[in-house]
């Protein structure tokens, strides 16, 4: 029985850490202080990244696209913080974001057993399914009724395991410091996801509670060395999803269907939003953070397209299945593990029956307009409020009420020629997708063109208004019903058949989770518990070198230094998207130019990790992740350490920055603890 | 019996042209004269699109998007024409194209009795395709071998008839002055299909003829004026193809099949070469005009799918269709054209489940390189060779063997990395559609990665060397089937498949052409005879008048003003895809900006009529085609003049640029026949 971990392979649960892995590779033994100062430390973007506490004045740290979220709803015509930057000189000056919510976990418990033992023998799949996520929403309750805590049962291991995660919760999160997108992003889609970067891609918050910077016991002490080569460091933060451990049957559905499928529709969406951001400058500005998102994912999912047609990755995975059925048959006592595996591609055939229909209603790919989210969030707020907790669609059980009305409220600025764009193309797109003759595209078209369509919905609903939003969050199911607002009826003439094959897809989930729950308890038995599950957007811990690597026989050093930034921005013209802002043209003197700017590590990191501390032994802070190098996007798949490396931006780089080009000594002061 | 042409609705046949229309509404009646100098002063670019001659000396204008292509090629990483622009100074200065051919129509005849009867009763659908094959060849080659032209017989009326046209065939040509791209298409994709526009679409050509300027007699007089407003002008040139004259069940294959496929296939292209242009300014050179033919046909085809989904554009063709049935009932005598109309939906039903297979292969979507077209020429020329004339594949057909021969030996540069980028995508997307595990896609891909294997295929190639083309175009197929180059055994791999689908759609075709001629000869004698083809890429003749149109309730004026084009640019703070020219900044002052720029005519046109000669009633040049507004984007299905407009650069804005900007008055003399 031999545990098929990796030299630095892992995305580790903190109530597991990879003890014997450290202790054995690097002789290193993390204390349990040690690992609750940097679990306390780490900080989840629910907008969907990572970040941590630099200060015991609730300064957080995160990166520059995660907080351009933020960054893009403070912003106006007049007020472009994306392109231009923002910092607070003074605590008054900072400026609250919309809806940012951040979540730092406190404490892990197993429920497990509780979770499992609601499911009898002989339970069909909709009365599991249903069992289950009451149990979920009964544990979720009773501890934030407890504790106060957000509280979240996670499913671990494709269902192997359930934990509850408590988070305590900052909803009043200010906006401190960012730079210019031009220096967070230097490089912009052709070096994403490359390596050598010159990027200073961070952005400065501060959580607020009762209207005050939090006082904060853990936080990390700021280490301008930051790592040396082959040093070891950590990157706790949170992982927002892999497919390791996913069967072969699984995996040829993502390379066959998922893949492609999502890819059509990033290519689809990265036109349209770089048609309409042309057109003017405040156009771009609306949609810059959305096109990030999908220039970002469109590149990502097709290193992993291009992984899962690499016959070499797919082989090595067919073998190690291949060893797991073999031991599970060789040791004669898990029948039932190995006839996991035809359940669960049973399960899936179901599953690609109904992914577009699931895809286009449920998953609301043919409504690409925040104002369709919005009108079902209430209209389905009112009908879900009536039942009991635990029959209720899980976003509105009641311990993510609160973060659900956050959102809700959230005065985001929505601007109605972009919705009424992209709900256009989403129509059209639905069209093609379900055929213009389908009896519900029918109803859903109304007689008119997508665009015409398009323009009755986003110019006819009133649920842009948040006041109305309010209004409406009070009322009941008949009220719905007799709305005349066309976004509202929109959802009503759709809910029954969307909420009908999310029922099917749900009850397909619940026998995929059993079956794999059967894998993961052979697989533990056979290999030693001593694992970690996929990412699921928890905090984790990985660890790795800092380390160049080699390609096309050429060896890339771990880390570039400021001179390179100028030496690559000179290489181009300075042309975008490699020009300079013009401080750091201006200021080029005054930098120390052989100050480190970004590094690789071989830390096991994936998309949600953005943001995420890079951490010494000392529990100090020596970068922050923010890409991974393009050998990196199979890490979805399987972990290497060949030539896949994790990206930091250096400590030192930014309080190089900080003091140099963007004149903020406060800010130094505060990580370096002077003030 | 009524024929349905509406107001300045037609692109008509030079040997049927509108008289009564013409004459009805304008009072002007084309004398034989007058017909044969538009005709033989019209120009086809082979490349695709069309232009005029403009001085006896074989100078031809066409737009600088025609002339793109060949400037591309022309260019290198040291000398970027595309964006700097070019003026021969002098006739030494002038540089020959790389393929470009250009064809002056000099006669039509009909020949629709011969090919007709070569097709006799009970023939099976393949044995009436052959048997048409076979004519038409026959009757081109005796041309050829009469005349010297080049002689096609064009299909017309979908069916209906067959012309056979001869062409003066010109393939030295060189190019004389191209404006920089940035004033040629000014404003760039957000602009491009919109009005009021500001562009210089222009670029001038010279052929030549046994190494000296042609010698020409028919050309167009320059008319500085342009039109006045409501002048009667004409547009004589080369619309690609329209789709007017389809049944229903055709034009909901386009709407729910052709466009949707094409859009997701130039999506997908359209991020491909985004991304690889941002990469360097070299990449951006190699990319540009196969970029802006992604970009220009996605904004038509977007355009064009709208109307398919506008019900009121559909109904309105459903309604002409329910007329024109209702004809040949009431009439009692064509009960075979209303059987066409089922006939054409077996067969599109066919064709539509050969599509995918068909574009892949044979339509090599799967092989998106160069290196794959030159490979499969040479390798199926060497079988086609080997037939009778009139059984070889319609391109190698003799009387095409110069044309297809001064292609396949372009000395054009072709750069491996961007083929090979190119290829790994199409072989990705090829894997997605035909499926992984389909047993040709797995030979295809041999056990590699797309990228691996197009790395393999693209520099393994030798098809790459145009003397190693020549060399192998002599070669038997013995010799292609022991070869070791990749590429030429890929094309031997797919070939007998490709070959397969072909005949299968050749067949449908064949049986739809019937189709369409039986309902073609029965609306000749219930609506009348005068009426025009849909387009099919040869010379035509619109009309119409110079008029504004209201938008938004807003009068849009017929034309613009060089005026305006500083204002457009002041508006966009100069920026990108706004910006001018360094020449246009600096002599701003020189330029009287009152100078006409652009305007619109009702003129019907489609894509293939970019650079065609706007005309007035003396036959005088005042102008060219190079864009239509956003509303014409449906000429594909129908004709409408409400705000459908044909897009031209105003003759008086072409040499006030050549004089004042360009220091070109030896171009400006040669126009006004000064020289």
């Amino acid at each position: 029985a031999t545990n098929q971990i990796y030299s630095d392979e892992g995305m580790w649960l903190f109530n597991a850490p990879p003890r014997k892995l450290l202790k054995e590779k690097y002789d290193f033994d993390p204390s349990p202080q040690w690992l609750e100062h940097i679990q306390k430390s780490s900080v989840r973007f629910n907008s969907g990244g990572s970040g941590s506490f630099v200060s015991p004045d609730g300064l957080v740290l995160s990166n520059h696209h995660v907080g351009a979220d933020c960054l893009e709803k403070l912003g106006s015509a007049e007020k472009n913080y994306l392109r231009d930057g923002f910092h607070a000189r003074t605590r008054e000056e900072e400026l609250r974001c919309h809806d940012l919510e951040l979540n730092v976990l406190m404490s892990i418990e197993d429920v497990t057993d509780r979770v499992k033992g609601a499911i009898k023998p002989g339970m069909s799949a909709d009365q599991a399914f249903a069992a289950r996520r009451a149990i979920m929403a009964e544990i979720e309750k009773e501890s934030m009724d407890k504790t106060s805590l957000r509280s979240d049962v996670v499913t671990l291991f494709e269902g192997g395991k359930y934990h509850l995660y408590r988070y305590k919760k900052y909803t009043d999160v200010r906006l401190v410091f960012a730079p210019e997108q031009q220096i967070a992003f230097y490089g912009g889609d052709p070096d994403n996801f490359e390596y050598p970067r010159f990027d200073l891609d961070i952005c400065f918050f501060r959580a607020y509670e009762n209207g005050q910077p939090a006082k904060i016991e853990h936080y990390l002490k700021w280490n301008e060395q930051g790592p040396s080569e082959n040093e070891l460091v950590f990157v706790s933060g949170h992982p927002g999803g892999t497919s390791r451990s996913l069967t072969m049957d699984e995996l040829e559905y993502k390379r066959d269907v998922q893949f492609p499928f999502t890819l059509e529709r990033l290519h689809r969406m990265e036109v349209l939003l770089t048609v309409f951001s042309a057109r003017s400058e405040e156009n771009a500005r609306r949609a810059k953070d959305t096109l990030f998102g999908v220039q970002n994912s469109r590149k990502a999912r097709e290193g992993g397209l291009a992984g899962l047609l690499d016959p070499e990755l797919m082989n090595k995975k067919r073998s190690e299945e291949q060893r797991l059925k073999s031991a599970f048959k060789d040791s004669g006592q898990y029948d039932n593990a190995l006839a996991a595996f035809a359940k669960i591609a049973s399960a899936q055939k179901i599953i690609r029956q109904n992914a577009l229909q699931y895809n286009m209603l449920e998953g609301a790919a043919g409504f690409n307009t925040h104002f369709f989210g919005i009108a079902r969030t209430l209209v389905r707020a009112a009908e879900e409020r009536g039942k009991p907790n635990g029959e209720r669609l899980r976003e509105f059980r009641e311990s993510a009420r609160e973060s659900l009305e956050f959102q809700l409220f959230s005065e985001e600025p929505l601007y109605g020629d972009f919705e009424q764009v992209k709900l256009a193309d989403s129509l059209t797109y639905m069209t093609e997708k379900l055929g213009f003759e389908n009896p519900l595209m029918q109803k859903i078209l109304a007689g008119k063109s997508p665009r015409d369509r398009a323009a009755e919905l986003v110019f006819g609903t009133k649920v842009k208004d948040v006041a109305e939003r309010k209004r409406l969050y009070k009322e009941d199911k008949a009220a719905f019903e007799s709305s005349s607002d066309p976004m509202i009826q929109l959802v009503l003439l759709i809910d029954a058949p969307a909420r009908a094959v999310r029922k099917i897809l749900e009850a397909q989930d619940e026998l995929k989770r059993q079956a794999y729950g059967e894998i993961a308890a052979a697989k533990f038995a056979v290999q030693g518990a001593s694992t970690y599950p996929d990412a699921t957007f928890t905090l984790r811990l990985a660890f790795g070198q800092a380390k160049g690597y080699e390609e096309d026989g050429k060896q890339i050093p771990y880390e570039t230094t400021i001179a390179g930034l100028y030496e690559r921005s000179a290489q181009h013209k300075n042309q975008p998207p490699f020009d300079l802002p013009p401080r750091w043209q201006e200021r080029k003197e005054r930098i120390d130019l052989g100050t480190p700017f970004n590094f690789v590590t071989t830390a096991d990191i994936i998309g949600g990790n953005s943001g995420s501390p890079t951490i010494n032994r000392n529990g100090e802070f020596v970068g922050i992740i923010f890409d991974g190098n393009i050998y990196s996007l199979v890490l979805d798949f399987v972990y290497t350490d060949a030539k896949a490396r994790a990206l930091s931006v250096h400590s030192h780089s930014i309080t190089e920055a900080l003091r140099k080009v963007y004149d903020a000594p406060d800010l130094v002061n505060e990580l370096l603890g002077k003030n």
